[in-house]
């Protein structure tokens, strides 16, 4: 009988097992044709491996006939590693061999060797598996994996538990028409607007949980800052004092974040040129007054007294960017119009709720608050919204039955990433798009 | 102007910041009454926090008046720590003052402080945010928390980039008609089945990539192994040997979780009475002698050429454990006959694949194998099943454009969980069960 043991067995090397000790010696290594530069009496094939490049030396007295190597072939090369400070990470390969792993059916429909792609939008989306494979693109989806660590790194330390929680519903969590419906066996179902039920249940059970998980969406228009399907970083915990605690835990997640990419995504950072804000501390003002300000300062008629337009955001985030050199900005105490049926509102003034939105760079990247957790207080919300409260029963007897003061939050990972990486389109911050009119790929 | 500093203060403990050398000095704890025994001369509040319980003390002699406490009330306590040997944890609290956050509007419907629930499995799963107060219950997914962690951290260890693809998809990748439909701005779409074309995609961006994520089957027949939507565990890996790393790298991701359960959830593995399975070697056979060494072994006549029934991989699974002490077993080389189009043939025999199932204790686990990565052969292998190439462009473009050697798998994570906790319903291993007739809560 053969056994499997758990170790994977390579001959061939790694980017970063390769060390000083080992110049002189030979080694193989795997990796794609990124591209091919034909020198004369010499060529260099530049190997595109998962974490970076590394220069391969092909001199014309070796055996190897560089024409039978093309650009996007898979191989498998082995030489000799030199030490060269101009290549990346300090070292190339003299080969001595190269093995043809696997060959492409036609030559790439588009340059993805360079260092900016500079394509149309569409064209970009539509060829997504290809133009991925573009160092610069493949950076971004680095630095997004590097965000989620972060966050579920700092809330594992913080005593949160991660959950899981289903996607097809029986009701939609934040009301509206923008829902996609679903027949599911014959009963009518949706796609989850968000977690918000979900998590609300679980803080009875864990207290702390988060969760990170597809949203969806069906808004029916096509914006730069929209997705119908995102990845919401959702958290809620119990036995708050107030919603400044969910602020708190915010914030510190974020200081933890930067740090994670400064040093374990380094030189992803840098291939995109991002500087990392000071998120050290991070203003908060409340609603109204923020709107004052941004009125006051801009010249600026307020029209929507419930809610915040677009440019209002981009103002208010201006202003504290000027005044407190801050790129990130917690508006607080909403009007309660224009939030949730489950956000508690203020006993000091129940026209505005105990809750915060999170301004990046002139973008709200994040929704939280404290919620109701009183049975009957919540029953009246929702009678005096029209709802009724039978369609709501599971969600109910968590009220019903027992539970803390809580409150949480809802982040979009693609608009942080796409404010972090300075992009004018949330398209840009999601491997595979789907909007209104991109199901494919 | 206020700052948001990243620093949650609370004048509250849990459970793990209590250490010996506070014993004698008074605390505030906050927590859930999770039981009240009344001892005549004083009474035990047990406490339950995220993470554990602990045991609180009121004197008769003392101000509070425990008839004004009541079960499920949620209560910021403060007392004296006094070492006490039978206690949780090794300490109680002795109580000076409690303080009611929060109350119940109704007393629990169901007894969940007791050790066992023994509920009928449908009165448990529809009081679920209930339910999963229990100690036992909230163990589960603690664990389950646990593999996730695992398996993540491994990969990362390896390599492995985490990717997020979308789940609403224009083509459902494992064929079939257990696909959920859905209305997306008039076009037809999907629930995905598997993340398979979108991992493909991604091994030629990073060579080595997984997705924990929700997976889709509308499966319509109501099983104790079937949920409609489940976790897949997916990883996908280029430039592979052959399917045998595939295999190695999912039994060293094996290995580690458990090392990792081990040694940071041996309290909900206690308390579930779990036996890690030793899983440092584990035996791989063919798919036709695997069937053949059963149907001898317990006299079984195989019925069913081409694939595995439930009997077979029960009678399997024995077979393994008595003769090699193994809880899983690898089984290789399925029939091509019943593999997707995407899985590589044997060359030595095209009727077979290089595919392989983990079974984990009579049930299958995992599918997996090597993927066709040239562009023709995958072609003609789908021309050979009737499928429309034109359907599949985008899938099919990263073919034409060069693709690795590379194999991946999937892995059911509520079936691992449930057969590692020995379960005999899938149902128990999810948080929020969707079946047929289950859609809430």
């Amino acid at each position: 009988m053969e056994f499997v043991k758990g170790t994977l067995q390579s001959d061939c090397l790694e980017i970063e097992q390769v060390t000083p000790d080992m110049y002189g010696k030979t080694i193989s290594m795997k990796g794609t044709v990124h591209n091919i530069r034909d020198m004369s009496d010499f060529s260099f094939i530049i190997l595109r491996k998962r974490n970076g490049i590394v220069q391969c030396v092909v001199s014309s007295d070796s055996n190897i006939n560089i024409a039978d190597i093309k650009d996007a072939d898979c191989i498998k090369v082995t030489g000799e590693i030199a030490s060269d400070d101009r290549a990346p990470n300090g070292f190339e390969l003299r080969l001595s061999n190269v093995k043809v792993l696997s060959s492409p059916a036609a030559p790439l429909p588009i340059t993805i060797n360079k260092h900016k792609l500079n394509l149309a939008i569409d064209t970009l989306l539509e060829n997504r598996p290809i133009t991925l494979r573009n160092l610069r693109e493949r950076a971004i989806f680095k630095i997004q994996e590097g965000i989620v660590r972060g966050f579920r790194d700092y809330l594992f330390n913080q005593g949160f538990t991660e959950i899981r929680t289903p996607k097809i519903v029986q009701a939609g969590a934040e009301g509206g028409a923008n829902i996609f419906k679903l027949d599911y066996f014959g009963q009518k179902a949706y796609l989850a607007q968000s977690p918000q039920f979900y998590k609300q249940m679980m803080v009875g059970v864990y207290e702390r949980v988060f969760e990170v998980g597809p949203v969806y969406r069906a808004e029916k228009h096509n914006t730069t800052r929209h997705l119908n399907e995102y990845t919401g970083i959702d958290f809620e915990m119990g036995f708050i004092d107030s919603f400044y605690d969910v602020m708190s835990v915010e914030a510190g997640a974020l200081q933890y974040t930067f740090d994670l990419l400064k040093n374990e995504y380094a030189n992803y950072l840098k291939s995109l040129k991002v500087e990392l804000p000071d998120v050290s501390q991070i203003p908060q003002v409340r609603f109204v007054e923020a709107k004052e300000m941004a009125a006051k300062k801009y010249n600026r008629k307020i029209r929507d007294p419930y809610d915040l337009e677009p440019e209002e955001e981009i103002n208010i985030s201006r202003l504290f960017k000027e005044e407190y050199n801050s790129d990130f900005v917690f508006i607080t105490h909403y009007p309660s119009k224009k939030r949730p049926f489950y956000a508690m509102d203020d006993p000091e003034n129940p026209k505005f709720t105990l809750s915060f939105d999170l301004l990046f760079r002139g973008m709200e990247i994040t929704t939280g608050g404290q919620r109701i957790h009183d049975y009957q207080t919540q029953i009246d919300k929702m009678k005096s919204r029209d709802m009724d409260p039978e369609d709501f029963k599971s969600y109910l007897s968590i009220f019903k039955y027992g539970m803390p003061p809580h409150g949480g939050l809802g982040i979009g990972l693609e608009r942080l990433t796409m404010k972090l990486l300075d992009m004018n389109n949330i398209r840009y911050a999601s491997l595979f798009p789907r909007d209104m009119n991109r199901l494919d790929p």
